[in-house]
């Protein structure tokens, strides 16, 4: 007779004991092929159980193909199951994985992350139990990929209202956070197409770009955006492009270069992707009107809440020409299905009762006054060895040193300090051009993000700079 | 002078209507290239408004480039702005656009969609809630592509104790649902490299991977699953099996066809995808052991919450072998960096206080009713001349009836009666081998959800397919 040893102290079912007995026996060959099983009532009282428990789980073993049973005879072992299997080792203690995605530094200078303790955390959770209070079955279905209706409506006023974009609700797509957009869109670039973007650039972008095996070519930027000038005689399929604020120098495109890079599009049939990532903050007048208002046709617009919320929504839009609409449906379709539906309509209940509104409002003034206290800081410690640009809008500037090169060494002693900065020259890409002195020109430069950083953590940020900068320039003497 | 016509009851202050007045006259060429404008003082005067107004109007065309400044002399119309911009129609009415990405049916007998009407969401919203109320900063910001660790942490638990999966957490990323999952991994797929499928199989996985420009073979389906003495001899990249639930004929694969084909993986080195969609619905004996669970290290388990919970809110995962690891983590960053966080800590304690094993429960029980409810409705209906497979698990079960075949002219009928069905023959990929006879076969038996139908709509579908095929058949006389 089989031997099994129940404990009857245990969470496993009884049930549950014996079949895994049994399949132990079967995949080490204890059981071997066509042998013969005891019947259900001779087990259940050689281990003195009921035999409703020994059925069970000689079931579950037929049913999962262990065992076959023949008629009037009884139960016998599958052949072809011994087996030996792989077992994964568990460790003793769960080893802590970092949720992070950039780990925690004592003074961290990093672009592109808002302030991520005044976020109207509460009052967005509040909004979604109200949204799930009142929600009927349909909402928790599949839906449109393009996204929730009531939150395209109010995308669709918010935009033309407060950034002059042209976009009928039909034509906004809901998606996972700019990043997402970019993905998808790297879609629409052929085999033998390519595209251009500007440099330097996010390195986001590239890093996105890259992995989805696009070609880059770069066109230079100057204080008045990118150098139409120098726009290819073979175009690219796409064109992208931070009008607004441009990424990381600061400077807007002007009217002029706008209109060129247009009618550039126009008339070798291409498209610009205009990267609205962080104009809602703008310190001197209103936010600058998007490129995509020149012409709806030509532009796709992207826009993300990773800035003026947070980015651990993943919530980000685009506003695309009707040329895109079904073929970037199918694209998202094939991508995640669409968006979660639940902080969709969240999102559209917290614009349409005005809080984000209300939230850029409140941001401006501390993100203004961080800036401001940023630039003291600079100018305190620095004095007239420090310019400061790109200041009118967004949660970063750029400050260029006098005789300061922002070399490895240097940069590895500030790391050293925990103070995390990046050089404008960290966002050239190497087009073997003339960038290459462009970067090095650059590393007199840092990019100073100051959107997640109070008062106190930009004093302390400075003058850790200059303090390791300092010491740098002795240990040379 | 100009002509400005001001309205001081409009929302747009009188700063944003100078601004757009002048910025029209430019685009229009009424105000020329290098043309003067007034100075403020004079334009304030002539207007009546204050300086403020029209010096805020003046910066802002000057910040975007319309203008520009000669030092002691004025402000001057910049040139190359003269430029038609393209405009788009706003209809006069608000088009309605259609969220449900499955339009409605009077009864809709599609599979994988889970009772849209009894999912505890309520609570999730709570739960939701109270998240957002002890959140710290730092869960606001970008997080590791893999997920949430406390969610990761719940789900291996969970998979251990209901899959039999070994599966530790940091092999576990989080997606936004199945779908994404698929998406992600054919780009595991080489350009010369193929994936391997099962016939029949669900139209979803087909439609994702073909987008996702993979070539498939297909490999024939039993009462046993997978054929595995069809396995071919050049080995694919991927086998995408369903063995706990085949889809769509729900048959389970046997043991002795596991253990050959993680032979023939590991033989052959190549993986095997177990997408275990909706297992944990089994009427009789406990769910089915995972594939995953005999060697981790062959086996990419997939997820989803979208059966269990609901497809609107976008979540699944991978259990991914060790090998996979850094690759998949590298391609979820790129699609969209991470999935949401709010909705993964809600998930995570929502299992963690029971409620999904708890909702899981109560599902079965609702789900064995309709099954046995549709089971009894079809042998009222047509007797003997129905047979029914594939209904010891999932929310859906195979109806194959003698002598009625669902051709296209009585798949019309059904649809202008408002019922939605697919018959077996609709999931075969036509593969050019004997898959034609067998998809021939198949048009005879329906595949019938019964997920998101009640008792009455079970009756009034049956009732209605009933009517539907008895008027045909006379028709046919």
């Amino acid at each position: 007779m089989l031997h099994i040893s129940l404990n009857r102290d245990q969470e496993e079912s009884l049930a549950e004991q014996i079949y895994h007995a049994l399949k132990e026996s079967i995949f080490s060959g204890n059981l071997k092929a066509d042998e013969k099983l005891p019947s259900t009532r001779g087990l259940s009282e050689f281990l003195s159980v009921s035999r409703n428990v020994v059925m069970e789980a000689y079931e579950q073993l037929w049913a999962e193909g262990y065992l076959y049973a023949k008629e009037g005879s009884g139960t016998y072992v599958s052949d072809g199951i011994c087996f030996e299997r792989k077992e994964i080792a568990f460790p003793d203690k769960e080893t802590p994985i970092n949720d992070l995605l950039f780990p925690p530094k004592r003074v961290n200078f990093r672009t592109g992350v808002p302030d991520l303790n005044t976020i109207p955390i509460k009052r967005w959770g509040q909004i979604y139990k109200s949204v799930t209070e009142t929600l009927d079955g349909t909402s928790l279905d599949y839906q449109n990929s393009f996204g929730m209706q009531t939150l395209r409506n109010q995308l669709s006023i918010y935009l033309r209202r407060v950034r002059g974009v042209s976009s009928r609700p039909e034509n906004i797509m809901i998606v996972n956070g700019a990043a997402q957009a970019f993905s998808l869109l790297s879609r629409m670039v052929g085999k033998d197409e390519d595209v251009l973007v500007e440099n330097p650039i996010s390195q986001g972008i590239v890093y996105t770009l890259s992995s989805c095996g696009i070609t880059m070519r770069t066109i230079p930027v100057d204080e008045n955006g990118i150098v139409t000038a120098a726009l290819p005689e073979k175009p690219p399929k796409l064109i992208f492009t931070t009008p607004s604020h441009q990424f990381p120098t600061g400077v807007v495109l002007s009217i002029k270069r706008r209109i060129e890079l247009i009618e550039y599009a126009r008339k070798h049939n291409c498209l610009i992707v205009e990267d609205d990532y962080d104009s809602e903050f703008r310190y001197e007048g209103n936010p600058i009107q998007s490129l995509q208002n020149l012409d709806p046709d030509r532009v796709i617009y992207v826009g993300t809440f990773s800035k003026i919320l947070s980015p651990a929504l993943r919530m980000g839009y685009l506003v695309l020409p009707e040329c895109l609409v079904a073929e970037m449906q199918n694209e998202k379709y094939v991508a995640d299905i669409h968006s979660p539906v639940l902080e969709q309509l969240t999102l559209a209940k917290f614009i349409e009762a005005g809080y984000l509104t209300q939230h850029i409002r409140k941001m401006k003034m501390i993100y203004l006054k961080r800036r401001n206290h940023l630039e003291a800081c600079l100018k305190q410690k620095f004095g007239d060895a420090v310019s400061v640009t790109g200041t009118r809008s967004g949660m970063h500037l750029v400050a260029a040193f006098k005789s300061i090169v922002f070399d490895a060494e240097l940069k590895k002693a500030l790391n050293e300090k925990q103070i995390l900065v990046t050089t404008l020259g960290d966002y050239f890409l190497d087009d073997g051009g003339n960038s290459a002195q462009a970067k090095k020109a650059s590393d007199q430069a840092l990019v100073i993000g100051y959107g997640n950083n109070d008062l106190r953590a930009i004093e302390e940020g400075v003058a850790g700079i200059a303090q390791v900068v300092n010491a740098f320039k002795r240990s040379k003497v």
